[in-house]
Parts: C-alpha cells; sequence; structure tokens
C-alpha cells in the first residue's frame, strides 16, 4: 500500500492544507522525506463529524452480524498488509518488529474478540419487568431496557501502540462494536502506519457499502485540530491515550462544551510494586530480575510500567537492590518512540537524579542513538518520598525508584499516599498473607488492577480486565479501556415502555430472538 | 420525633452556627416559627467528609447482609416516623397528605428494593477468566473482576420529593447499597422533614455500630457549604436532582477538583408528548384529558410533567386542543413547593405567554392561596418553536406548550431539534406505526426512555426503570438516577490478578459461595 500523506475523510482521501508535516525515524534521528502530509483544518474536523453524525443512525441499525462482519475485515484487512505494514511502524516508532508483529497480533485478535462481543448482543443488557395491570394503588406498565451507543466518537491514539492503542485499536474497536461512528486524529508519532490502517478502515467500509462517515482520520499538527473534533457537538465521547497534560486538556474542552460528553482519558501511573518481607527472603533476586525485565521492556514505555518498588528496609532489600542494579546494567540502551519522549525521559531522569534524598544506585548501558533511552534505578527512603511530591509523577521510560521503609507502617503508609493508579502489585509469600489483608483494601481504592506475584506490564485484553483506574490514571475510573467491558464506555441505556411488540428492538422482543442472558423480572434467564 | 435544628455529623447532632434558617409553610405564605435551624460553615463540611472517608473502608467490608439490613431498617424507622413524618413534610412542602403517603411508601420500597439488590449481589458483575498457563507465545494469568465502591458520596436532595428524592431517597438508598458513606446536603425547602429522616439513618447507623460516618447530614444557607461537600477531597461522587443552574454549577465545581469526579445531575426537561394522527383521529378527547391529568400532577412539579405537545394540524388537533382546554379550565389552582419556585412559574408561564407567534388558549382555576399556581395552556405553531430558543427551556410547574406541525416532515423536524430529555411519549394507533417507526430511533437520541400511548409522569422504580437522558435532562446520560441499576453509578471495577485463594473476594471465590449469576470466560454461569 502506497502512503500518500492525505486524511481520509468518509469516502474521501483529502489533503490537509494546513502546516505540512513529515514522519520521523527516532532511531536516526531524522525525518522520513516522503511522503509529506497534509494536517487538516477545523473545517476538516467539522466535516468528518457532520458524516459521522449522519452515519450515526444507519449504521448502529445494521444487523449486529454486520457489524461484527465489519471487525473482522478490519483485521483481515491490517494482517494483509503484510511486512509493510511492521517495516513502516518500525521506521517510525523505533520499536523491534519482532515487538510490532506481536502488537499486530493483539490488534487483530482484539478486533475479531469485539467481533464475538457483537455478536453474543450481552452488552445490550437486556432487561425486562413485566406488567403488572391489576397492582394496587397503581399498575404497572411493561418496562424494557436496552443499551444503544452514545454517538460519534473521537479518538487519540497512543504514541506508544502504533497499533493496539491506534487508529484500529481498542478504542475504535470498542467503539466500532458498540455502534458508534468513529473520528481518529491520527498521531504525529506515527503518521504512515495510521494511514495504512486508516485506509484499510477505509476501503472495507466502503466494500461493505457502510454508511459514509463510519469511519474518518483527520491529521493535525497543533493542538487546534484534536480540540475541534472534541468541541464538535457530533461528538459524543473521546477516547485518549497519552499524557496527564494531554488528556486533562481535552477533559477541559469537553467540560467547557454546551453539552458537556465523557472523556476517557488514560493517562499516568507510576504502577507501585510492594516486595513484602516473605516474598524478598524466599527470593529477591529472583524478584529482581523479574522486575527489571518489566522495567525496561518496551524502552519502559509502558503505561504499566513499574515505576516504583517499596520494600522494608533490611538485608533481604539490599540483596533486591544489588541484584536489580547488576541486572540493569547488563541492559543495552533502546530507541525511544520519539525526540520529544526521549528528551522528557532524560529530563526526568535527570530531575530524579537531582533530587534531595534520592541515589542512582544504577544504570543501563550507555546509549548509541540518537533517542536512545539509558536505564536508571534510584533508591530512596519513605520519608522523603512521602514529603516530595514530584517523586510520585509518571517517567515515562525505564527509571524506576525503590522506596525504602523503616517498617510495615511506614509501608501501609506509603501506599495510602499515593494517587490513582492503573496497577498496583504484591510481591508476597504465604509468611506476608497478614500484611496483604491489610494492603489490598487500600490498593483496591488506589488502582484498577492488583496483582499478586507478577510485573505490570503485559495487559490481557480478555473480559476480567481493567485497564484503568482512580484519577490521575484515567479520568473516569468507572471504566476500562481495555478488555471486551470497554465497550461499556460508549453505551447509555435507554427504556422502552409499553411498546406493541412491531416497535419493540429486536433484543427486548418477548421471544428473545437473539438469544441473549437477560434480566427479567430481576432474574437473570435465557428463556 | 422532635425537630431540633441541628445537623448530623457522624454520631452526632451539631448546632450549624452560620445564619439561622426557618422553613417555610407555602400554603400560608410564612415561616415555621419553630425550631430554628442552623446553618454549617465549611469546617462542619469537612468534618463530615473526613468521618465518611474514614468509615468507607469499614463499612464497604461488612456483609452484604449487614448493608441491607441498614437499608431494611432505615426504611421501618421512616415508618415508624407515622403520621408526624407525613404532617411535617406536607406543612413544609405544600403536598397534600395523600401524595406523601405514597412517596413514603415509595422511598421505604425503594430502600427494600435496594436491601435485595445487594444481597443478590448482580451488581458486583463477578467475571472470571481461566488462567492458560500453556497459551503460545505469553501464557494467561488468573484474571477476575468484581465492582467495588466508589468512595464516599455527596447527595443533593429534591425540592419536589421531599422523602423520596431526599435524605433517605433513591441517591442514598444506592449509594449506601452500593457501600458508599453519605453526606447529605439537607434541601432547604423541607428541613424538618429532612431531619425527621436523618435522625432515623443516624440512630439506624448506631444501634447496628455501623462505621461513624456513614452518614452526615449538613445544613447550608447558600451555595458555599454546597460547594465545599462537592470539592472535598474525600467525596468520590455526587448524586443532584434540581435546577440546571444548580446542576451545571455543581459539575463545574467537580470538574475543577485536583482529582475531577462524577456528577449525577437531574436537572431539566420538558418531556415531548408526540400525538400522531391516527391516536388524535381515534381519541383525541381522551389523550386531552389524560395528558392534562399528567401536566398537573403535583402542580406540575415533576421532572417528567409533559411540557409539550407536538401534532400535525388538522380538525383532530383542534379537537384535542378544546378537550384540553375545557379540561384544564376545570382544574384547581395548586400549592407550590417554595415561594422561589412559585415565582420562577409565574415568570416562565408570563414569559410563554409574552413570546411572539405563542398563544394562550387555556388557564386553569385561579389561585386562592399565596404560592398557589394556574395551570396554563399555550399554542404555537412549528416554525415559531423551532427559531425560538427559549421555548425548549423547562417552565417548572403546571404549563405546557402544544406546537402545530404542517406534515409529518415538520413533526420530524421538531424531533431531531431537541436537546436531550428525560422522556419522549408517542401518543399512537396501529395506523401511526410507519411514523413511529421513523420517530423512534430520533427519540432514542434524545431521551432515556421512551413511552408509547401513557403519560410521562410516573417513574418505576424497577429494573428495567432509565430515569436519565442526554444533557440536558442530565449530565451523565450513561446511567439512571431511579432504579435497581441507579447502583452502578457509586460502582468501579478492580481486576484481581492471579490472587491467591486465601486473599480472593468472595464474590470472586471458585466455588462461587455467593451463588451469583457471573461471566466465566465469557459465558454467563451461576455454578
Amino acid at each position: 500500500m502506497s502512503i500518500t500523506g492525505e486524511m481520509l475523510i468518509g469516502r474521501q482521501a483529502v489533503r490537509g492544507n494546513e502546516k505540512p508535516l513529515r514522519a520521523f525515524n527516532p532511531a536516526r534521528g531524522s525525518d522520513i522525506a516522503e511522503p509529506v502530509f497534509g494536517s487538516g483544518t477545523v473545517a476538516n474536523v467539522h466535516e468528518a463529524c457532520e458524516l459521522a453524525a449522519k452515519a450515526f443512525d444507519p449504521y448502529r441499525q445494521l444487523p449486529l452480524a454486520t457489524r461484527a462482519e465489519f471487525l473482522e475485515r478490519i483485521a483481515d484487512g491490517i494482517t494483509a498488509l503484510g511486512d509493510g505494514l511492521i517495516q513502516r511502524a518500525h521506521e517510525e516508532s523505533g520499536l523491534p518488529k519482532a515487538r510490532l508483529e506481536g502488537e499486530r497480533g493483539r490488534t487483530t485478535g482484539q478486533l475479531k474478540l469485539f467481533a464475538e462481543v457483537v455478536r453474543t448482543g450481552q452488552w445490550l443488557a437486556a432487561t425486562l419487568d413485566s406488567p403488572l395491570p391489576e397492582r394496587k394503588p397503581l399498575p404497572r406498565s411493561d418496562l424494557r431496557m436496552q443499551k444503544i451507543p452514545l454517538g460519534p466518537v473521537a479518538v487519540f491514539g497512543a504514541s506508544n501502540f502504533p497499533l493496539a492503542f491506534s487508529v484500529a485499536g481498542g478504542d475504535t474497536a470498542a467503539a466500532l462494536a458498540a455502534g458508534c461512528p468513529v473520528v481518529v486524529k491520527a498521531h504525529r508519532a506515527h503518521l504512515g502506519t495510521s494511514e495504512m490502517v486508516g485506509r484499510v478502515i477505509q476501503r472495507v467500509a466502503q466494500a461493505m457499502d457502510l454508511p459514509e462517515g463510519v469511519f474518518s482520520m483527520i491529521v493535525g499538527a497543533g493542538s487546534s485540530v484534536g480540540e475541534a473534533l472534541v468541541a464538535h457537538p457530533a461528538i459524543k465521547a473521546v477516547g485518549f491515550t497519552g499524557s496527564r497534560a494531554g488528556g486533562t486538556s481535552l477533559m477541559r474542552v469537553a467540560a467547557a462544551r454546551h453539552e458537556p460528553i465523557p472523556v476517557y482519558a488514560e493517562m499516568s501511573s507510576i504502577n507501585p510494586v510492594f516486595l513484602l518481607p516473605g516474598a524478598l527472603a524466599a527470593r529477591a533476586e529472583a524478584i529482581a530480575r523479574g522486575f527489571v525485565d518489566s522495567l525496561v521492556l518496551g524502552a519502559g514505555q509502558f503505561c504499566t510500567n513499574p515505576g516504583l518498588a517499596i520494600a522494608v528496609d533490611g538485608d533481604a532489600l539490599n540483596d533486591f537492590v544489588a541484584a536489580a542494579s547488576a541486572a540493569l546494567a547488563a541492559r543495552p540502551a533502546q530507541t525511544m518512540l520519539t525526540a520529544g519522549i526521549h528528551a522528557a525521559y532524560e529530563d526526568g531522569e535527570g530531575k530524579l537524579a537531582g533530587t534531595q534524598g534520592v541515589e542512582a544506585v544504577a544504570h543501563g548501558a550507555a546509549p548509541t542513538g540518537p533517542t536512545q533511552a539509558r536505564a536508571a534505578l534510584f533508591v530512596t527512603d519513605a520519608r522523603t518520598f512521602l514529603s516530595t511530591p514530584a517523586l510520585e509523577d509518571e517517567v515515562f521510560g525505564p527509571a524506576s525508584t525503590i522506596v525504602r521503609c523503616k517498617n510495615e507502617q511506614e509501608l501501609l503508609e506509603v501506599a495510602e499516599h499515593f494517587a490513582g493508579q492503573l496497577t498496583a502489585t504484591l510481591q508476597m509469600s504465604g509468611d506476608d498473607l497478614p500484611a496483604a489483608r491489610k494492603l489490598v483494601p487500600v490498593l483496591e481504592r488506589k488502582a484498577g488492577r492488583i496483582l499478586i506475584n507478577g510485573f505490570p506490564t503485559g495487559v490481557e485484553v480478555s473480559h476480567a480486565m481493567v485497564h484503568g483506574g482512580p484519577f490521575p490514571a484515567t479520568s473516569d475510573s468507572r471504566v476500562t479501556s481495555v478488555g471486551t467491558t470497554s465497550i461499556e464506555r460508549f453505551l447509555r441505556p435507554v427504556c422502552y415502555q409499553d411498546f406493541p411488540a412491531d416497535l419493540l428492538p429486536e433484543a427486548l422482543a418477548d421471544s428473545n430472538p437473539l438469544e441473549l442472558w437477560r434480566r427479567v423480572d430481576g432474574e437473570i434467564t435465557r428463556s
């Protein structure tokens, strides 16, 4: 597939007339000369949004099987792009090809899983309350409820997942599955990859004769295109993965609209790992190796990167620090996604190193390329951590800080101190059960996912996954942005009162033609 | 029970030292002399919020049966207040005693229904994904998910339901059921009623030895107490029923917090009723009687009051207008809830009467008391309606406008023009099915509940009810504020990865001890 640098607006390819942009190769530290991408105007945004609004009713009214087929054919189309897609994503992101192949599998698997989800229809949450015509003092009407899609969704892809959290990533898959048209703002860090995937979606939509506007993709140089997208009245929800500054900025735009809309921003997390005494005593070295593996994976560029380890001071913690330091020293520097991310990492790591009471104990190998990150491990004590708010800031990249606590009480104090997180992890043994019982209720309040004896990187796409958590991990702790229940972000309930059979939605018909598990008079039943 | 004018903060009764307030009897148009209510300071708010924060973990960890018993004993305590409560609510609200007795039944029924809901545990949304240790390239962890409560909730009661949407109303019942402590700001319009009900909750909490802070009730004179409550870091969600100005003001406070929190504000709706030609031809007079009954019920002081009827012009519509006018003329004026609501109604009705292109066609009987509302019916045409934004503003009280459309196309244009509504209603016959098929998809986008051949007043508390809808009907169309699923407003999901059996929440144990319907590897099962 050739990349032209055009935007995709409905069925058209449109060259943006605003500032020209070039893709960037972070491994080489230089622009990719061809093609030039034309960034869009606010008028382009409006056109895409108006097409999305027109597409909404016809798209959501298609049979569920058609919606499922749409998702599956997008997945097949992405696979059919073959090595060209992997090569382009590799050039634009600096990520290893093997990692990108894995990410492609995750992306297509996610689309196919959502196709299954659409077909089952459980997300419709079909609920029926029988009429009670004889009830006194007042009869009860026939009441039936299902969920319907919110409306067109704006999706902002992530820098760190050019496939799985981008143009056809989790937000787009969930929104299309819910019945919402999608307008994507392509991420500056992988413009060519975005166009390739976007053209797949556009072609499938056209081949299936879906309503024009079910998908568009806009390119923007600054923040004005993204803000115009969030501000457009046709847009009814926003999916975003990125920085806290970017996410909170979109939250402000959404809250200031005439009609405020939900923003699902996945933003910032340092993913504390608690190393309990029994676990450290039994296997400090093994935990250290696992911790370092998790820390440097993908140059530390994961939302779930373990930015903090917390333990009670002592010999076993010293063993952990020594083993982690040794493991880290052997790790090569890795190319980061963009020059900006690399600069921010160097800045964040430098600030950690310069913080009073924080000591650098280990570094990975020195960089050999222009945007490479050297891994770093720091140590501090709980009093310093508790009194230095900056130590809670995410440093996006392979840097982590170990917090030495005097005792269990201080460790609990550190846990209670955290703001919201995507994950929290306990390394524990059977001996640590009493301490874990005290920690888990605190961590439930703080994090969307709690892991025992694992490491937080690696987010399964399944039914029980929660990739979310209290602010600032996300803007909305009530939902997840990964896994099948992420579809719920784009739905709202509607009640149908005393509807004749001829007008009832299929999901709510007496005969249950979709064979759904429904709640009927409070009981779960499939009959 | 004697009313002292004190606030209820944890286990204490505390006299507020800010501006003294007196309750008001709208039927007499005068203050109720005794007692004087002391309004609270921001320090009182902070005390209540800090107690709520402390109560959160112990309260949510109580057995579900204890939580259910709490709700049931509150219901019994309210019933035990007997006629004293009804008398006080009648004096403070001007609402007829029979209506208040019905509302009391709804309130206690709601508490008992939520007790049932708590016991079933379905709201935990228990979900299990089995580990796949042999999966290639990577094994899958053991992943389990349940919902937990958000944290302390601030509840702002409604003026128009001194029992069912107030201190122990739907928001409080749902929040306590979810496991959230509650801090109520008592509504200025029924301070004594609020104290009576609040003392019941406080006494039950103490009798059951529940954590202090599970419930508090604050009195405030202006907006500072309410805003301090929403701004307090311990508060994690807000329930509000009231005006659009009040709701959007709390939304702004919540969005401006360091940690933004969800606000569930139920605000403003004009609840359009579409009178389709077949229905009007068959039964214009019967529909007119039903419409007027719904319009004047409770002096029109319902969120679901039908503020608008829309029909295609012609003889049948003339019949409807004539019959509705005749029915309305026979209706007595009714006492409104407060002097302020009465003044706002007079103002809104006056503005309607003075709007170019709007004609007053009928009035109810003239007032005989100081805060009585005279019902009013207006007629306009679709072009005027579409070009006069003020005609979409809610006039809280027994006033409604009939919109004459030239044809079905114009009627659809009016439907498409609306902002979000709690309800939309179709009066139709079999002949109207084709028109209804065009209208329903539009109304699904606009309203939380769609009724066929009914009237919107009267909101059932059941599983399938949706009392919600797009902005400005509510601040969050993804949820309902009435019915059992309103508990979902106060929950968030947490994923437990690779938890040992000893640490797993009961809802997620292999043996399913709570006998929940759970999603296991994608299948709904109770085993």
